[in-house]
């Protein structure tokens, strides 16, 4: 094993959003060279107005009386001020000489770099009280501030590669930001799960093709985390074991659906896959959360998630458009649910996508129309 | 109140599926004429196979051991043997002279018409039994035929039409039918829930233009239905009310995001809409379902529905894309969830879409990028 040296530095940007700098490349991993943290854009503190009312502008969210769901209504998002020319690349590192205006990142160069969104959905406004309000004055209406956190993870400076080619180095880092943001985000009073995911594709309607991902810290647990915790705890009450630990043992154990496999981490198509294309990427060790993975695993786990996402690749023999997102157990509940990665895409054959029709979105009963083996079968197949 | 005259014949297709007639008009409402019950095409009996193994490719369907839910998984379906050429409508009725070999329905016109899906992705199979088996042997991988049922109705004969164009009277046809077929699959010993549907515009993958709808009768609770059953249950053990009751009445006394009300029905946006466009239309009185519905409600219905629709397609000023369907309770429920119609769509600009992005696919968390009070102007603007 290998040893993976990086260095973070954090700074702010002009509207004081939290930027932060994960280095492995010289001569910034070692130190030898300091980033640019000053943000030239005259850029107006975001909070600037508070006390003068902004914070009537600070993203709300509502329960759904029917279901209990919190729905963040991020209108203010709509009134976007910043709307960079189609041509433009926020993500992209400054050029040199440039003004800064056109991009997000104040730095000539960068390996990984992670940022507040600009127009999050999820925001906490200091002095804006975490407290449950009543719309109309009606018991059923219930509004609360969206009081989270939405960040954007950018895997590389290139604009034109894809987080499958960025090298094992290179994820390893992406690994540790995931990690460090997850542990940042955890600790915030008002953030009860983190997510940790990309979405690549215009099929999908990802419209800026910088690779990178997003990191979400849900002031509230989220509907598929909260259908996972019903049959965990059955399980756990009937059984004294984990679910995540017996799924993972029932598949190598069946070995039908299994991808692949490596030192630390099994890569298999759930029993019940509900996409076209569905990949569950699991840890042996059983733990709550990325920060908890280990050297070794993390270290493992690099080049294995390349090789998962070069073979989604082959998949349909073109780019696989994809949303792959980290489960991590909610820290309020406990061990109850485990780390895992779900892959899923839309993509259903060489030509054809997955709508989502009047079962998924009405009744939220997805009908598949493959099989988990036949996905299975493919993906060993194009497994290099 | 007018009388809304119809009839009803119910006849079987070549390969054995039910297919209904309900008509509204002269000479076939009042008798005058027969319909053509014989069904000429030599399809092969669907179940002629069923002792010698065919029951193999009856849909079957898996438990998610992570959150509990049923997918049925439809791989028989990608074996299409029948595949209508693109410029075929096989919902249109059969041209006078043509050999029926092109259409699913028998006869030169029809008013409104319902037919088991020559592909279903839930299907019971006659002595196929409806039993859990245990998938290589593991007690979390539990699979049990899809023993559903999978119909389409036909609105208008007129490929070229759209429902809300049918016109008040074909309208409450469409309406009887509903409740026809609801109180029919629910006597099936398998179907646990019927969702009666609607999947309309091409940006939600419905290649097929002719003005249709679809019923399915699950096998099982379906998710969205399952999230309602707490807070129901809660709100009725704290105060012995019904939920959907007191909803409607909280956003009758606020009125802000109420659209159009009618004698017996209210239209408006839910308090948490999580789609671009989200209308929840309830009746006044609480029922459980459509069969309940007296004939002064279903009367009131009709024009009050396509008023809906009508200015749905205002909206952006183009037709919209929309799934619309009827949550039922299902009967073992009682009467804890009642009758009450969703209409979602994916439009968020007259030139964009939302997509579904790693937030909803991922958690099914929803973001609006809206209001709920912003989509009930807009709708009360386009009301007439």
């Amino acid at each position: 094993m290998t040893t993976h040296t990086w260095r973070k530095t954090s700074t702010r940007l002009a509207d004081g959003r939290e930027l932060i700098y994960y280095d492995d490349s010289e001569p910034y991993a070692s130190g030898g060279a300091t980033r640019r943290l000053d943000d030239p854009r005259p850029l107006p503190d975001r909070f600037a107005d508070v006390e003068a009312g902004a914070a009537a502008l600070a993203p709300i969210m509502r329960r759904d009386p029917l279901t209990g769901e919190w729905i963040p209504m991020a209108a203010h998002r709509m009134n976007r001020t910043f709307l960079p020319p189609a041509d433009a690349n926020p993500l992209a590192p400054a050029r040199p000489g440039a003004d800064y205006s056109d991009g997000e990142i104040p730095d000539t160069d960068y390996d990984v770099v992670v940022f507040e969104n600009r127009f999050p959905s999820l925001l906490h406004v200091p002095g804006v009280p975490d407290e449950v309000t009543l719309v109309d004055g009606q018991d059923l209406f219930e509004q609360r501030p969206a009081a989270g956190r939405c960040e954007v993870v950018c895997f590389s400076p290139d604009a034109t590669t894809s987080l499958k080619d960025v090298g094992e180095g290179r994820m390893r880092t992406i690994i540790e930001a995931w990690a460090d943001r997850t542990t940042a985000l955890e600790a915030l009073p008002h953030v009860e799960q983190v997510f940790c995911f990309e979405n690549r594709g215009e099929e999908i309607g990802v419209t800026l093709h910088h690779p990178h991902g997003q990191i979400y810290g849900y002031p509230y647990v989220t509907p598929r985390t909260q259908q996972m915790v019903g049959p965990a705890r059955r399980h756990r009450e009937e059984t004294g074991r984990s679910l995540l630990d017996d799924i993972r043992a029932a598949e190598l154990a069946s070995g039908e659906r299994v991808v692949a496999e490596s030192e630390h981490w099994v890569l298999f198509v759930p029993f019940a896959a509900r996409w076209p294309v569905e990949l569950h990427l699991v840890p042996r060790r059983r733990v709550r959360s990325l920060p908890e993975l280990t050297d070794a695993e993390r270290a493992d786990l690099a080049p294995f998630y390349l090789r998962m996402l070069a073979a989604a690749d082959r998949f349909f023999a073109r780019p696989l458009p994809y949303v792959a997102g980290w489960h991590q157990g909610p820290p309020a509940l406990g061990d109850l649910l485990g780390l895992h990665l779900e892959l899923l895409s839309i993509r259903r054959s060489p030509e054809k996508l997955k709508y989502l029709a009047g079962s998924e979105s009405g009744m939220g009963a997805w009908v598949s129309d493959t099989t988990s083996e036949r996905i299975a079968a493919r993906m060993r197949e194009v497994w290099a």
